[in-house]
Parts: structure tokens; sequence; C-alpha cells
């Protein structure tokens, strides 16, 4: 039996053999050679068949998957009849260099060019790149890549990290667990983890070496365990704990159709954050009180022009109708930072958490703003739409992009357009600077949202992506809470409600004081929607309010966690 | 006469022709060649003038600026002399490429790796390889390159931007100021302008294409402007201006043996930030009340391996000495974010000022710490030693930072090696956190020093090095001027003090604010210590304290600054 420990990014017990995704050994020699015609007709074979059985992936994944999956497959299809690229390969042919040689020096040139771009579109791009040139050297050198397609029992998956290029050929309903080397709570691999409600355990450092294909492996996220051939005493104790894991997930459904509300009697809000307008689904499953972050990336990502305001005011028009009346908030553009588009010219940026993100893109590229604003005001009509501004700062900035809202409003009734009579316009707050003059602000938005991912990562100026100081991602930090608090009692002072929609907003720590602290909307992704209306309706608000001082003299994350988890979690 | 508007980084009004920093037309042909060995004698030949021109400038630097100038060339004679980079070129002349060809293209290869490390040191040696294949490309090509040691009249240079290594070859007396296209406040070209006390306008755009090589130029640092061509008119104007800033420049003279104290009698601390042990003799000559942040980079960086607890030993015990009894507070080594070491191993960071810098790598790589705690314990008893720890999130990081030292403390003592009986132990107030927490800290920590630069960067969330988003860097926003509020009050309410060493602490603005607050000390360049004491001097801080309230109501920080300019200016 072997134990291995990790964080758990996402809730369950799974129970399956291993399957761990092993590059294949693809070593080569880099050779001269004499015949170069040969060598070339050599690439060409490899091409072809690189070709065929990439077409071959797309229909599968196409009919298994649907389209949006199978797209990936064509971008790779378009990569190896890309002209540039052939070209540069046949001539390090010419050059007098073997074929594997010359394929991979080009791919390494294409990807070294890709990942200096510090952009996380062009990044994938380096990923295809990487995808396509191994594909060719696997023909080249007669070596079987594995195709993980074909997976057709249960599994737990064992990968240095889950790239997108990975799970998009993966026909996830026999995938059991993630288990991974890498990443953290906000990687690829812990966001679809729990989309897929999964357990997932990242971050284990060794699994991939550890860990033999096609043993049983047993994932235990209350503790953060990954257990291989598990004795049967152990075994039997896990097929227990799983039924009971289930039986509390079944139990959940109950809330279902219930009022967010605390056992005192104190009602809020639970609503759920969605990327795409598909996922309104999700949140109406859970019984979402409504959508309290609507992200609008998904229109701008993944294509090679600007979307236009027709395709954009259908998306949130869909969305506003399904939710037949319940609060939509919706945030305007968030792109730049680690998100940029191929179509926009972008500025390399030393740190781009830090650099032309959010609102200050919108101000400083009116046009595409405008459009967005449009599009959302004639969709306001069609349900009960709230628009909130990313990465607010100043009050400038919140002053110039109401302005604008406000113009382009004016315009469309010129127009004999209709608009919503009163539509909320609220903000992130998300910089420190926002959640340390908030009074100010809660004078002139319609409401605060609290965006605690970005909120943390500025206040403790430390990257949430960034292994090295994710143990600095503190939301119990004394320092984040006491922000909390300030947020919050300025929006009611000025008689606006405040909501939160980070990760913050689903933790079982941080709920019992955010209810103390008079929170009135919590968004969450989708699956916490339940567990958190449960764990509401079992805390009263007052019992919780006698703790406030106390927990606020505390000076570590720590002792606040271990308070909340002493006296919090029995304030009934 | 033609006008350019800037950004004006360093004060005063020069008056001189215009010297162009023009990159020489390299532009070639790629295309095979014939005869390789013919190809190689050529590239060897201009090895060979390249390698005596560089001997030839190494030695007028080493005689003009001294040997640490003339290491910049020593670097580029190496490289000539890289075996490996030979090859490298020499290997593309085999292929059958031209000699200018192969050294561009193996430039640009080495270039790109060293440059996507996002490392300075690294991105300092790509500099390097830039310098020299242009050399070798200019001696190929027949081409002269501008010898910028050759200068030997008065100019104004005016440059795309200036780099260490062609400010490395001037002979700075008659350079009289620097008009650039691009950086800002904190670039090299700013730096170097304050510290050599001539004025420069950065951030122009387009002066590289609208200055004329030796036309008449008159830079005017009030106004941010920058003249060509001026009529005789102006050209008098200004000649009396210059002369009003030299006599100015004369008067504030006057202060360097006052005490710092304002008009009402509240005494301050004005005190020097440095940067190496020799610029404590300027901030001596400018009268500076004690040494408000020594920063420690200098003894690790441009170096092979890290420096000796004798060799640290010595430069503490230097300045300590030459202090005289006078404050001196060291910050531990801040290394990590932009300033990287070539032999230790940085991990690549998308965002390296949320990463891993400051006292979080120390206490990761505790060796390091140690080893700087024991040279600076020892040095303690040459002078009046206080040490802060950078980057401090928590208050495990104090803790924990503190804790080594006095276990360090403790072992010199057992040694037999005496350590000062008090020392105090501080931190750098820079991280949001932090400042909202100072209370905790202050209960802890000796005395708090805020870290403008950092604290505002990370509270509005934007980097003050990307000019993109620089127009957020905002000493004056109200949250800032709050967040210095509450760590000054909590300092004080725990009988500690509250120094600042950001620039915030030497401007005019923020004076007067920072003054009413409480503020103790005022650590800055060493040219602004007079200006500050004079602006002191002339201050009333119960006067100023009656505008506080009013002040802290102001939204914007382009009010706060109109406010200051009408009311706290005449408050004496």
């Amino acid at each position: 039996m072997l134990e291995l420990s990790g964080i758990a990014v996402s809730d369950g017990v799974a129970i399956a053999s291993a399957y761990c995704l092993i590059e294949p050994d693809l070593s080569f020699e880099k050779s001269r050679i004499s015949d170069i015609h040969a060598e070339k007709v050599r690439l060409k074979e490899a091409c072809i068949k690189a070709k065929n059985q990439l077409a071959e992936i797309r229909a599968i994944a196409d009919r298994k998957f649907g389209a949006e999956k199978a797209a990936i497959f064509s971008a790779h299809l378009l990569l190896l009849a890309d002209p540039e690229m052939l070209a540069a390969i046949e001539g390090k042919i010419d050059d007098g260099w073997n074929a594997e040689f010359a394929v991979q020096e080009t791919a390494n040139e294409y990807i070294q060019i890709f990942e200096a771009m510090d952009n996380r579109y062009m990044q994938e791009r380096a990923t295809d790149i990487h995808d396509v040139s191994t594909r060719l050297l696997a023909h080249l050198l007669g070596v079987e890549i594995p195709d993980y397609s074909s997976i057709s029992k249960d599994v737990i998956l064992v990968a240095q990290d889950l790239t997108p290029s990975i799970t998009a050929q993966l026909d996830t309903s026999y995938v059991k667990g993630f288990i991974t080397d890498r990443g953290g709570r906000t990687s690829h691999s812990a966001i679809l983890a729990r989309i897929m409600e999964i357990p997932a355990i990242v971050g284990t450092k060794t699994a991939t070496q550890e860990l033999v294909q096609g043993a049983p492996i047993i994932i235990d996220s209350t503790r953060g365990k990954v257990i291989m051939n598990a004795t049967q005493e152990v075994l039997d104790e896990y097929l227990e704990k799983q039924q009971a894991f289930i039986e509390q997930r079944q139990l959940l459904k109950q809330y279902r159709l219930c009022e967010s509300v605390s056992a005192d009697g104190h009602r809020v809000e639970i609503a759920g954050n969605i990327g795409k307008p598909q996922d309104v689904e999700l949140v109406l499953a859970n019984g979402g009180d409504g959508i309290g972050l609507f992200r609008t990336e998904f229109l701008y990502m993944h294509r090679h022009e600007l979307p236009l305001e027709e395709e954009q005011f259908l998306a949130y028009k869909m969305v506003l109708e399904k939710m037949q009346g319940k609060p939509t908030v919706v945030r305007t553009l968030d792109i730049g930072g680690d998100k940029n588009l191929s179509y926009l010219k972008f500025v390399h940026e030393l740190n781009p958490f830090l650099g032309l993100r959010g609102v200050r893109l919108c101000l400083a590229q009116q046009d595409i703003f405008r459009t967005q604003l449009r599009a959302l005001l004639r969709a306001s009509v069609y349900g009960n739409l709230k628009i909130m501004f990313p990465m607010i700062a100043t009050l400038d900035e919140f002053r110039e992009a109401k302005a604008i809202l406000l113009e382009e409003k004016q315009k469309l009734r010129d127009e004999g357009i209709p608009v919503a009579e009163t539509i909320e316009v609220g903000m992130m707050v998300e910089i420190p600077s926002a959640a340390v003059i908030a009074d100010l602000f809660a004078q002139e938005a319609d409401f605060l949202s609290i965006g605690t991912n970005d909120l943390i990562q500025y206040t403790l100026a430390a990257d949430r992506m960034n292994e090295q100081v994710s143990y600095l991602y503190q939301p119990y930090h004394p320092a984040i809470l006491r922000l909390v608090k300030m947020v919050i009692e300025a929006a009611h002072q000025n008689g606006k409600w405040v909501g939160m929609c980070g990760e913050m907003a689903g933790d079982e720590i941080a709920i019992p004081i955010l209810l103390a602290l008079g929170l009135d909307e919590f968004s969450m992704s989708a699956p916490s929607i339940l567990t958190t209306r449960a764990q509401i309706a079992n805390l009263s608000k007052v019992n919780l309010s006698t703790h406030l001082e106390q927990l606020l003299t505390l000076t570590t994350a720590r002792e606040v966690e271990a308070y909340v988890k002493k006296y919090l979690w029995q304030a009934r």
C-alpha cells in the first residue's frame, strides 16, 4: 500500500484503476543525410499518416463530445497543412539534416516564439505545435502515441498536468478522478474536476513516478490523499465512505427548491458564476437564486475577429430569458492580464496581472467597450440585467465607464430601440484601492461585488497561479477579512447591496464569517450552490455575530481557520 | 522653434546642442556563398578588428571612468572569444550562408533565449550579445559605429532609451541633460539623471525622430518641455531661468547643517536611500540625518557566486562607521521580482512582481538569509544599526524572520563574537495586507517603514514600470493616503516610529500631507534631502493638521493634488 499527499481541489471519493498519461519515447539522433529527396519523401509520408490519424480522431471526438472539442483537432490539421511551417522543415532538410531533427528544430523555434509572448492564447498555439510535431515525430520514428479517446473503462487519470488538448480527447464518463504532479486550486484540472463533480488531487509532485499503470487507486479528497494497492480492509472502508458521500450529495438535492435563508431567518442570495450561456442550465439545475457573475470573455476568445454587437446581444438575451427575471449580473469584458486575444495587438507586459486589463483596456479601446454596452442595453428588456465593471481602481475609471454606458443608452433611445428603465450599474471590488475607499464608490455605484480571487492576490502581492507563492493565497488573512468588512459596511451605509463572486464565496470556512458580516449575495460555481445553501440553513447569523469582535483580533489566517472550525461551525 | 512634451524626471534647465544616439544602418542581404573558407577569413578579420577596437575603448573607459565602467567591455571581449558562439556562427557559414547572416542569426538565437528568461541579469547578457554582434556586423559591412566616448563638448543626449551599456561609455561631465522616447520615472535614464543632478525628459515618444543632430536644445523640467531652435528671446528667458535654478540650488545648501524641523518646531528625520556603500558620501554631503534605506542587493548582483559573510560584514561596517552613530536602516536582501541572480536558480514567473521575492525568497533559502544576518549582527557594534525585512505580507513571515535573526544573534554570542545590545528590528510596509493590519505588526516590530513604490503598485494593481498603466501609479490616491494614515496611527498607538522610503517621501505634494499625518522619518535619494528640509522648515504641522479631515474626504488623486497646491503649500 502506497500513500501520496496533494492538494484536494474537488470533493469526493474515487475508486478505479490508474491510467497514466505517459509521453512516448521520441528520442532520436541528430544526423546529416545524403539523400535529401528521400528524406523529404519520409517527411511527406509521416505527414499523410498524421493527417489521416487526426481526421479519424476528430471524427470520433465530434461524435462523442461534439463540435467544440473536435475543433482542437481541426486546428492541428490546419497546422499540418501550413505551408510556412512545412517550408521551414524542408529548408532544414535542404541544409542536410535528417527529418526528425528538422521537425523538432522547427517546432522548437515556433514554440519559443509563441511561449515568449506571455499570452495565454499564444501559449495555447505553442501547445498545438508541440502536439502536432510530437505526432509527426512519432510517425517518423514508428512509435505509437497513446490514444486517450480509446479509454473505455472506469479510470483515474494520472498526469503531470492536464492540458485542454488532452482533456478534449477524453470520454469523461469513464474518468472517475484526476491526480496530477503539478497545479493548484485554480488550474485547468481543478476547475474541470469541480465541473465534472469528480474528486481531484493536484500538486502531488511525484504521482506520475510512483503510481503504476493499471494499479487500483483510491482518491480521498477529505484527507488530500491518494492510495495505491489498498488492502481489502482499507478498500472496504472507502467503499463505505464513497457510498456516504453519494448519499450526502443526494441529500443536498433537497435544497434545490429551498430559499436561501439562515437558521434564524436571515435571507441571502446564492447565485452562480457562469462563463458561457450554456452554463445557465447547471445554475438552474442547482437552484441558483440568480447569476452573480456572467463572464463575457467567451464571446471574444478562440476566434479571429471581434464579436459583432448582434452576436453578443443574442448571447445576453438567451441568458436573461432563461433566468426568467432572476437577477443576472454581467461583467463587462475582462481581457488582458493572462487572457489575450489573437486579433488585438497586445503589448508584451512583464507583469500582466498588473497591466492593461479589464476596464483599463475597455477605456483605452472604447469602440470594443461601446459595442458590448450596446448589446447589453438592447438585451436588458429581456430580463433582470445588472452590469458591473471589472478592475476598477479609481473613481475616475468608474465615472468614465458609467458615463459611456449612459451615453450609449441615450443613443439607443434616440434611435427608438427599447432599453430597460432601470439597470443597476455596479463594479467589482477586486483591487485593494477600491476596497479601501469602498465608501466613496458606494455613493456612486448601485452595488459592489467583491472579487476575492484578485483581491487576495493583490492584497498579499502573490500571484495565485504561481506555485512558489501560492501559500500566500490566504482568504482568511486578517487583512482580507477587514477589507471585506469595510466593503460590506460601506455599501450598507449607502443603502446598496454587496455580493461576492470569488472562490471565497463558496468556501465553508469563509461562509460563516461572510454571513456574520452581512454579505447579501454569495456567487459561486454551480456545484457549490446546494452545499452553501445547506450550510447557511444550519447557521444563525445572530449567534455568529457575537463572535465577530473576537474573530477580528486574530493575527493570522491559521488562527482564523481554527477559530471558525471550533466555534462558528456550530453557531446554530 | 519646435516644442516636444514628455515626463520630467529630474529637475533643472539645460541648454546645449543635441547629440542623437543613432543606430548605424547595418542592413544586408541574406545570401548563399560558394567559398566557405574565404567567408570564414572575412569573419576572422572582422573579429580581430572588433577586438582591437574594444580593447581601445576599454582602455579609454578605464582611464576616464574607472574599472567598474570598463568592465562592460571586458564582458564584450569575453563574448568575442567565446568558442561556443564562434562555432555556432561558423556552423552557419558551413551550411553555406554569408557571414553577416551567420552572425545575426546566431546572435538572434542567443538573444531570444536570454530575453525569454524574464530575468534582468540574463536580459543584460542579451544586450551584451546585441552590442557585440552589432560591432561585428559593422566591421563585416565596413560601417562605422558611433563612439560615444568621443563626446568632448557639452551636449544633451537624445536616445530612444539609455541602456547601461551606452551610459558606461559616456564622459558624463559633458552631458547636460537627457531626452528619451521611452521610459518613466524609475527607468535607468531617470535614476541616472537624478544622481547626476541634470534635467531629463523621458517618454517623449518622438524625440529621436524630431530633434536634429547638433541643433540647439533647451530642456525645461518645470513644464516637462523640450525646445529646439529657440528664438533669441526664448533662449534669454531660459538662460535666466537656468541661473535662477542654480542660485536656488545654492540657497538650499544653507540647509545642509540645519536640523529637520517644521516652522512650528515639530522635529522629523530626513534620511537618505542608498544602493551601495559609496552612496553614503552623497547623503552626508547633503546633510542627511541618517540612512532610511540601505539596499543590499549590490552585494549579490553582477557576480557569479553568493557573497561571503566577511565581504558583507566589511560593507555594512564601512557604512555604519561613516554614519558615526546616525541611524542606519538596512533592508535585508530583496532579490527576485525583476531582480534575479545568475548563480541562483530562479523559476520563470509569469508575474515576477507577485512572485518569490524579498523575505519570501529569504525564508525559502535560509542559508543565504542567515549569512546576511550574521554579517549584519557582527557589524552592529560599529554604529546605529536597524534591520528591516522587505515584502512582509503576513505575521507568520515577520515572526519567522525575526526568530531566525534572534537565533543567529544567540549563536554569535555563544561563539564569543560581540553583537550590539539593542538592534531595532522593523519591516517594510509595502504590501497592502501589511498596511491593513499595521496595528498587529506594530505590536511586534520596533518600527515600520512604508515602501510607497511597491505599496502604490500593489494597492492599485498597476505595474509602475508598465507605461500602459503608469497613469495608475497615483501616490495621492485617497486609498494610499488612508493606508499611510492607518500605518502611522497604528505605529504611534504602539509607541513605535514610522518612516517612508519610497519616492513619495521626497515628493513636494506629498510632504505636507505626510507631515500632517505625523510621519517620523522621510527617506529619499540624497539630492532631494535639502529641498525637503527647506520645504518642511516652511510648513507648520499644526496648521496643516486642520486640513486633514477635509483632505481625506476627497475622492480622486487629482482633487488631492489641487487641494494641496491651493491650501497646504501656504500652511506656514
